[in-house]
């Protein structure tokens, strides 16, 4: 309890992929700090949040990168890089992503900076599944977080074996996200993901679903065909360990 | 046109006043730079946003201060200086201040930072309320934005006169705002918003009600007695003003 008495640490916010997507991570992020300060029984006010920074950077698509060059000189690592570098500079302690796929050059920035603590997306999605006694997880994200490996790793380091949709399911799952939730099309959207959450389900049986676009929470529990399922929002959980970071010890995962 | 050509401005947020409202403040910039994209005919993607930044620091109450010493060592002023100086090196253009008590230090920050354009919320409903002929105006907001006459001067400046409820119905926000809306008891706040406006509606007739403290939107929609009336969000205009700085040219008010 000792590091109660000191104040909480700055921490930040690498956001702009989208730019909805990331003011949303601060809506969460605040309410993480304000359930983290009810849970300590400490009194909540408008002093007692931690000095935090959003940046939203004009990204570069970061799919796309990842399909053609992930270290091109215009791509988005070098803006990544420039985002955590000027966060060094504030002061800033730890660094959410508050994108799924752009975990894909979080070694690369985690390695330049040792000064902070990168959080990684899929790393803590893990963690939280483990604690909860998980052996098997639905894994639901864009083709170039499936490309990159991100949750399978993740996830195999906690001992959680990843289940994923066919190549079909796959393409639904894009069609859902770019032509439903990117264009304002939530019906269209919500349809996608239950099309391909309910086979996996019916073949799976009851395991948890990470959310792993953060697009795909926007719709997806508007499916009826998602009902009762449990639905598992990285984002939520990263911005409780970003809170966490913020009040407590950093621990360097 | 021209303008458009040109890559967008940086723009900084200074939030922690409360942080949800610096969260939702972000939420609003983003919806005013797609609308501002779609009104001009751009294509809206992620990259066609501007680089922004939200500082939310935690910041000492401002109206307990504006009592008090406003020049207080250990005061508001400071930490606003601080977050707006912090902003200035990142070679942010705009700032705008997500808190309206705040604005009783609008015009010490704007001197001392001359490189970039502190945006005035009062200011910028002010020219609101103007380009659609208002002549008056309810000013509803906490009793520290009243004692500073933050809006009474923004509205004259306008030819708009400011319409106040009297010492009770001040009370009675106040109410409503730390009661209310402050402790999550939503259902107070939006009886004690009701039960002021209508009166105030009943003697001056179907004028602008400028709702100038960011708790009051909050509630007040949902109150029957502001059913009909034409309810100010200033916080919306402010989003839409430093979206306007970020894609076109910034003039300094």
């Amino acid at each position: 309890m000792q590091q109660q008495l000191q104040p909480p640490r700055a921490v930040g916010i690498l956001g702009g992929m989208g730019p909805a997507a990331g003011a949303d991570f601060v809506r969460l992020f605040v309410q993480a700090c304000t359930a983290h300060l009810q849970q300590q029984g400490l009194p909540v006010h408008d002093q007692a949040y931690p000095e935090h920074w959003l940046v939203q950077l004009p990204m570069p698509d970061r799919s796309a990168a990842l399909r053609a060059d992930p270290q091109s000189p215009t791509g988005p690592a070098q803006h990544l890089l420039q985002g955590v570098g000027r966060m060094a500079a504030l002061g800033v302690r730890s660094v959410a992503l508050a994108c799924n796929t752009a975990h894909a050059w979080h070694g690369q920035l985690q390695a330049l900076f040792p000064q902070l603590h990168v959080l990684h997306i899929a790393r803590q999605a893990a963690l939280h599944l483990q604690a909860g006694g998980a052996q098997q997880a639905i894994v639901l994200a864009t083709q170039g977080t499936y490309d990159s490996g991100l949750y399978d790793a993740a996830l195999a380091e906690c001992g959680i074996t990843a289940l994923q949709p066919d190549a079909q399911g796959r393409a639904r799952l894009m069609q859902g996200i770019y032509d439903g939730v990117k264009q304002g099309d939530m019906d269209l959207a919500a349809r996608c993901f239950g099309e391909v959450l309910a086979p996996l389900l019916q073949r799976h049986g009851d395991v948890p679903v990470i959310m792993g676009c953060t697009e795909i929470p926007l719709a997806m529990p508007q499916s009826p065909l998602a009902r009762g399922a449990e639905l598992v929002d990285p984002a939520w959980i990263l911005a409780q360990a970003l809170a966490g970071d913020a009040y407590g010890p950093v621990a360097i995962q």
